[in-house]
């Protein structure tokens, strides 16, 4: 069994003193370890990247978009290992990791135009013969911590654009799922990206505030729950860094009663068990409107979810997989119990689900709760699992005013016909990424993902426009030459040096 | 004598409990004295801000653009009032304080075009029939925190745009010049804004620390020194808020042997000296190349200096006036005195003026030092005063890599009329402003300020197009029209409601 | 009896050997007369643009800025006399030539952020140590040749942002109505413009094309019908110059079934009937589907009809006066009796209205007719009158088959609550300015304006971002500096010159 | 022998009817013809690209990148394979035909951020509940007509960002080295392009205006010589269509005293010489201040002149090749003649040279003319050959008045290190692509390419941001929901529809 290692310079190294076991969630076999970076190791990548900078910097945008160029390829070359490494670790199935992919190698696409992204703006004449522009330069080496639930694709989030922009890269990837994460990162290197550039190291929470606290590292981008969210953000600030940390979520549906139900169904299902609801994006209650709504909703859900398959990664007819670990699985469990506990009703019951051949894996199916109040525990929190909670309602306003009440305000999402109802809310609902018939309103890769309230910490949104902002600093330069002697003065001036 | 209030809701209040002295400077004499906002009245400041926020946000952006429009107006029939307030209690003399106020100005006026700097980006078809586009909504309260030496520009680089963008806005000034703030202040209200948008609390520590804490403030703007700017930073960010936080400065200038010298004489001696070096832009080390081309800088230097004139503040033929405190004069001349123990020359010596008729102001003269080495204690402070210091180098590289080791990276400049040296020097020096040939070249009310380095704090710089994007969230709306319902049945479908 | 004349180089000249007479269509009575310029005072309005243009360029936008802020206020200032002049001469009421001043107005304060607007694009490193960056330079002398409906509006989309880039401007206005231009334009005059950058020619179809065949004009703009439009577009694009030329328009509204039909009621009679319907954006068709919303629509429409008043300008009361010509007033009364005539239903027959006291005014009352075909000539013909037809049609597809199908596409709008039908129309009507609900699609200033298929001839659209592209010529700079020669060998080189 | 045929819906077809030859300068042998089109066959390309027009518009932005992106990839594999079909039918040696391939594919490489480039504008209340924004949407079909001297890099200036706007398109490229196009757009075409967006059509002036004047054809793009350019702009705006129509040129470049003259030469010589000075942004004249340098800059001139060699395409050591016709070749040296006959120094001959082996092909070697003065036919005329005229003058001034002068504003450069004298000459030399220190300032693919006056009509220039301007019109929608019925009686009212 081979320990995964650190990518350090161009090379995959191993250090053999501390690791952690990584585990295949389908199957619940320990399959291999990741090893734990010393912190002479975390001090390595971070030097190596400084070294690496000044040239890198230096090299034209065009010649970093082209890198980017042969990376895309790569990645569409590599899709099926990259897709089984995500679902061995993660237990994603195939078809949901192809598409977790191609939303990561958008943004790599977004990264190729990076000749374009960084034109700064350019005045002539701010006064008399006196001209201004701005550039945007790189911060130097910038750092990202990133969540199991996109191994592949919040890292392309991070440091394509990073990179483009002219700076260098230090990775700390989740320890639940690394191997698709630094897969990846060769992949980079092979495309003919500058040794040093990008690194990836492994390791824990204290590899993580060795990056935090480390000096030479310019800013810290940060994808997992609110309340490391929230400590990252302090500490990287606290210690003079730009930061930007994603956080949790609960992010709620309204369905209105002029939704076309069986959209809202078919939609509703995907964004709720998707990726097992693994997903900070993911839909996990719907407010209905009306009783008759309501009825007419979960009848239609409930029948769908009767074919809904759990399983293995492997076995692409599964609609998910099983959630990331054991300990994860109960927890999910407890929070559905404590529900039923609490007074809501359990419609469909994903509890030990029975999965051929794989009990040992962390399953858990697809459960539907009816009659939630937000009093209730399982509303509060992000369940992170195949949880759909459905709160009934009078009215779109009481609807609206219980997901601003939420303390998360990453994504939500109407269903309804009307466009006075969809532009009402998408205007006053305090919520970062807004559907209007789309559940999972992640914005394409050259928009830019935020959330609000406490589901983001920091000012520039992740990717996008706002990502090239975020990796670059501005600089304004004013000048005015002040004397026209070699223009007018030609003909009596010898030329000055040979 | 009247004490200086408290903006809130629309009128200036006093509470009478708690009062700082104010000075004028020129004099020394105590002429007013400013109340200290107790918590409640921050507190009440902050819900005032928030009680007005959502008529605000849903006003037009062109109707809030009309009331800047108001207050530019405003602005220029009032000059002289606020010149002469602004010159009781800081010390800066009429033309420089008219300076002072026509840059606050085009800060306005750039708030003015609001309609258009607010604008999203909008997708048709990010997939089949389905469009996104970004809005730029503002964040709520947010607060601003504002140093001495600017009591009009600094405020008014935050304010215009943060309310045009839809913010409600509370202001902590300088507690040793809030009269001629405040006036402004009560002119934008004189301009049609509605109470509540903008408040302003006097006070000290604490009152920051309450709108540090507030959890209603989601924003907050500081200028001020470095090791302040950086704890407010840290405070802030941990208590979620976002933040952009101005600090200190060492400003260099380089003057290559090619350079004009009149030119660079010039230019330096306003940058140097004007408003007594009380500027975070002022040039207070000039690296010179070659002692052949220091000798003849310093020649002509002087012979300049020996016409400046400091004195008071109502006197318009003076070039500057006094520094703000007693114990800031006490602080400049132990600088000054420290260097010439240290080894440095002192050229000019500005300790201890006579100034006629107003010997208890707090003046220090025009002072110029040579062969300051940057090991000297007044080398790597921040002097803030009208000090200007010569390090003599061998050559441009020397000079480039002293600015670029100081932890400072605020604003430089280069006097020289080659080409090459100039891109080679705005490209690669690490600081945020950069003059060719411009001694003080802060960005125009339509690019952005901000510093590198430990002279800033944050991502994204302060007014212009980062002003914007800071004071506004973005919000990522993805929009599909599931069923053609409406549109093809028309003829069988019954208008729906009346 | 004084003659109207034209703005040369500051001064308002008189010739008095041509001139045409201008009425009061309100009364019928001519009021005064408009010189006609003769070739040499064509020629003297561009040479005295040429002469002044040098400087002007030069001037920096922020002054440029600041007179068009002054005009702003001036224009402000003036409000009443400028709708004096226009109602006089035009026979608008004070209600709509304040609607029409205040959306002219938009377009000044649009020009007033022009130090915004120019910013041009800056790349560092197209290549190793190169730089580029385009700079929107101005065109120099530029012509506008504009229509009667809007005498103070149209003018001001054009030459506030054409001067604000930096050029000089000759203005055509209409023959019919040039007292409230020549006004506005001296006020500009008043703000601070230096003598020559704005002139006003009157004239006729020779002064047009004297302007046409300029040498020294190197753009024009053109509003008005599309048999004159395409015609400038042809001849001032075979002498070499770059024209945008606006012209008529057939502006459909569609009303679905799910409409809210007192709604659109009250749209669908201000974009019909105001100003007379002489305006290129009034909504002349209204398509309806299904006979029972058209019968419900045209019952409301009839019941509020009568309530519409039309009469002289001078009274604020009535709704809308009189249109601009007797000959008008003649043809539009004839396009009204062949659709009679050719089957349709005149439902309110507003041909010669009985205006009290103002019988021979140019008067045609609110017409609406049903039943419209096609085929007919008042269909295919723009009326430019306050006539309002109806056609029926089955589907909402049928009815943007007869947008697309006709040769305008200037205007047009739907009135639906569905979100699906107006994005699929949006979407998919071939014509330029969409309303959703919305009957008069005008976009707002810091928008640009313009027509698809044969409402407009050209590229850029008018005002707004197009406006200011059109009005400038982009520089490309590619800037390399080839040698280190002054950086790296300072100590070794005398410096050059004094 | 085949013949070159035309590209129509996906498939090269020939007609057979009439055809022109096609030869090798480089041997002077013909080797092939090229099809003329018939009318009915320009008939097809038109019909077929108007019937793939709707799905193609509708085809999201992201696919149709996706097909550049292949695209891109697909011009790398078959650099060989184009750089030869170019050299034979062109005679550019292969680093050339490199230069000219890799340039192209930048084009296309700017084209794969169509997504990111057609983001249309988006503002929330325009008015109070009222939103507008702007849409790119493609024209329809579009034509572009291409000049011989770059068969593969001018037609990618157009059709990638054409099509990836959304349009369709029919090329016209040139009849004297048609097949590096064809075989260009074919390989389009395997990229996964449909049927029908992209068509080619060989032939003559008439197959030139056949598209001019076909009513189904939105906007030409021309890129040839002056005369040409001129008139069919004004055929394509008699004809009411956008057109952009580049033209001839007559670059100079300035050498100050001051210059770096080993570099000035050596750019000089690429930049005269460098494809036959068969581009419309070859240096042709050499403005150079002062006799000393001018005598300097001759001698260093002439010495490298004896190492350029000119020959065949096929010998990858020729520094250039032949001239594209007999003819023409007839023509350069008749115009080195008039100079010389004139009274100008021909200091390096290159009429006549000994090309062993190939003594049949059309070749000029490189020229080099002294004393060149403005009256003289050769400095009037674009040469269009490698021939590089001295203009000895006394001043910049004197430089930049016969730049200013000449009828032409394509390109310029000045070769100085004075920061003073660059920013001048940029700024007010009336060309449209300024180089400092860089000869051939061809804007690199994410700027824009146009000269100023008669080297360019229209508003937007070539590629870049104008060039996706230009293949799109502007569509701007005002929205307004007027009733909130379903968002506030949704617990009265029935699901609408089922």
């Amino acid at each position: 069994m081979q320990t995964i290692g650190h990518l350090i310079n161009g090379a995959v190294i191993t250090e053999g003193a501390a690791s952690l076991p990584v585990y295949n969630p389908s199957t619940g076999e320990t399959t291999t370890a990741v090893d734990i970076a010393s912190p002479s190791t975390v001090e390595q990548a971070v030097l190596k990247a400084k070294a690496a900078y000044p040239a890198w910097r230096d090299t034209p945008p065009i010649r970093r978009a082209r890198i980017m160029q042969k990376f895309v390829q790569l990645l569409e070359e590599n899709a099926d290992t990259i897709c089984d490494l995500i679902g061995q670790e993660h237990g994603k199935i195939r078809h949901d990791a192809m598409g977790e992919l191609q939303r990561g190698i958008e943004n790599v696409e977004y990264a190729c135009g990076i000749p374009n992204l960084l034109k700064g703006e350019h005045t002539r004449n701010v006064g008399p013969g006196i001209d201004a522009w701005s550039e945007f330069q790189p911060l130097g080496v910038v750092a990202g911590i990133t969540p199991f639930n996109f191994p592949v694709m919040v890292p392309l989030w991070m440091y394509p654009i990073a990179i483009a922009c002219g700076n260098c890269f230090v990775l700390k990837p989740s320890e639940r799922d690394p191997s698709s994460t630094l897969f990846v990162a060769q992949l980079l290197q092979e495309a003919g990206l500058p040794a040093g550039v990008m690194n990836v190291v492994n390791g824990d929470k204290a590899t993580v505030n060795a990056l935090l606290d480390h000096p030479d590292i310019s800013a810290v981008s940060f994808v997992g729950s609110t309340p490391v969210a929230e400590s990252i953000y302090a500490r990287a600030s606290a210690n003079g860094k730009r930061c930007q940390a994603l956080g949790g979520a609960k992010n709620h549906a309204i369905v209105l009663p002029d939704a076309d139900l069986d959209n809202a169904v078919s939609q509703l299902l995907g964004a709720a068990f998707g990726s097992s609801g693994e997903r900070c994006m993911a839909l996990s209650v719907v407010t209905v409107v009306g009783d008759q709504t309501a009825d007419a909703l979960i009848e239609k859900l409930q029948a769908k979810m009767v074919e809904l398959r759990v399983g293995a990664y492997s076995d692409n007819n599964n609609d998910f997989g099983p959630v990331i670990t054991a300990a994860h699985r109960n927890r999910v469990n407890t929070l559905i119990t404590s529900a039923e506990t609490q007074g809501a009703k359990v419609v469909v019951d994903g509890r030990n689900p029975d999965v051929e051949g794989h009990n040992e894996g962390f399953y858990v199916g697809a459960t539907l709760i009816d009659a939630v109040q937000p009093t209730m525990e399982s509303y509060q929190q992000e369940i992170f699992g195949p949880v759909l909670q459905v709160v009934r309602v009078a009215s779109m306003s009481q609807a609206m005013q219980l997901i601003n009440d939420h303390e998360y305000g990453n994504g939500t999402c109407i269903f309804t016909r009307d466009g006075e109802a969809a532009r009402y809310f998408s205007d006053h609902i305090e919520v970062g990424m807004v559907g209007i018939n789309v559940p999972l309103p992640v914005p394409v890769a050259y928009h830019s993902f935020g959330g609000w309230k406490r589901s983001f910490f920091g000012d520039l949104s992740a990717y996008g426009p706002d990502g090239v902002r975020f990796y670059t600093r501005r600089k304004t330069i004013t000048q005015r030459w002040p004397s026209d002697a070699v223009r007018e003065n030609v003909s009596f001036s010898m030329p000055v040096m040979k």
